[in-house]
């Protein structure tokens, strides 16, 4: 079976991705991300989610983005809580952590060299992050023509990478339907910027409040 | 004055590049990478540098590129030593880490971003490494399109990223005899892809190997 490549933080969409990326017939290779993120305790539902979801195999590589900070994730800026969805939708917010995606892609393009994966998923979404730039369409296919152009497979022709976006134009509660259609047990995921030690999510970040309306609107229990 | 940042390893290349970026009128923010390469002596060396080249700040995020592995220079495998030329200029060397310029300049957009520069200089080198994808043209200008797509001023308008590689068509000599008249203190750099735990390179690594001819035809003394 063709091999993919899926960056998996513990959360909800990309625990979903995974789950696409086995229904379209990959062996899954999943890669995790240590960056400094203040919700860290997600990197131990990804471990849960992997392996429920067939991951062939899963790696957890450590980048520490707090020396270069400019992030509510990952620097000593309050997280915003109680945002309506109004004030979501208002410019890009400071829990967005500069050049992420590019940089996780990066990392996730390295790991699909090295297994000989051609495929790249990312739970990117434009409705419920549609003030990051780099969950934009635009984004990921800059990112695809560039993935050609910096590896050995791409110079040499015997590959071409490509990135998938599953959720990229789905609702929250389109993305919890889709998930539960292919198994995904999402007590096993973690979707909140600022949880307690224990992995409590604090109900209020806009992460917490984009899940809880989705599964409010998909009449499904998060349980 | 106008704010860059730079890629700097504290190798002779890089440490060219911070000069020219110099030059040309930025101020300087150096950022190293410790992504686990056996030469990360290097880093030391890329402090001396930061400092006696004037850089404004200079910034080292650790990164653990060893759990994706898939290189001479982070993975245990040998690193080739006294190849010729024409044994260089053969396909992709193992010293090839993937995808490592596309996670590089990832994290070089993410600190621009961060202290507000559009400007980033890296030291690649179509010469010397013309095996390696990711020192290419079209992998710097694919680079520089998705960092336009991938920021928040690249999205709002508010500013145009664009990636400079100022060494990119130079010889080592011609790179070396630049170096000098701007002040680069080369006794301070280290090139070497495998050198003993106190930093005397190895003298026989396609690296060493490259800057010892680049120095005979400068008709320099690298010391």
């Amino acid at each position: 079976m063709p091999r993919a490549v899926i960056l998996l933080s513990g959360g909800l969409d990309s625990a979903t991705t995974l789950a696409v990326a086995r229904r379209d017939g990959f062996d899954t290779y999943a890669l995790s991300v240590d960056y400094g993120q203040r919700h860290r305790i997600e990197l131990e539902k990804a471990k849960l989610v992997a392996r429920s979801l067939g991951a062939v195999e899963h790696r957890t590589v450590a980048l520490d983005l707090r020396a270069i900070g400019g992030s509510a994730l990952t620097a000593d800026v309050a997280v915003p809580k109680d945002r309506t969805a109004d004030e979501m939708d208002r410019g890009i917010p400071v829990t967005y952590v500069p050049a992420r995606n590019t940089i996780l892609l990066g990392l996730a393009l390295g790991y699909a060299e090295t297994v000989g994966a051609f495929d790249l998923f990312i739970g990117a979404n434009v409705l419920d992050y549609s003030g990051y730039p780099d969950c934009r369409p635009a984004f990921l296919e800059a990112f695809e023509a560039l993935a050609n152009h910096a590896t050995k497979a791409g110079v040499e022709g015997t590959g071409r990478f490509r990135v998938h976006a599953p959720l990229i134009r789905l609702t929250k509660a389109e993305i919890i339907r889709l998930g539960i259609s292919l198994g995904v047990e999402y007590s096993q995921t973690l979707s909140c910027y600022d949880p307690s030690p224990a992995g409590i999510p604090c109900g209020r970040c806009d992460s917490c409040l984009l899940r809880a309306k989705g599964f409010l609107e998909a009449a499904i229990r998060d349980e």
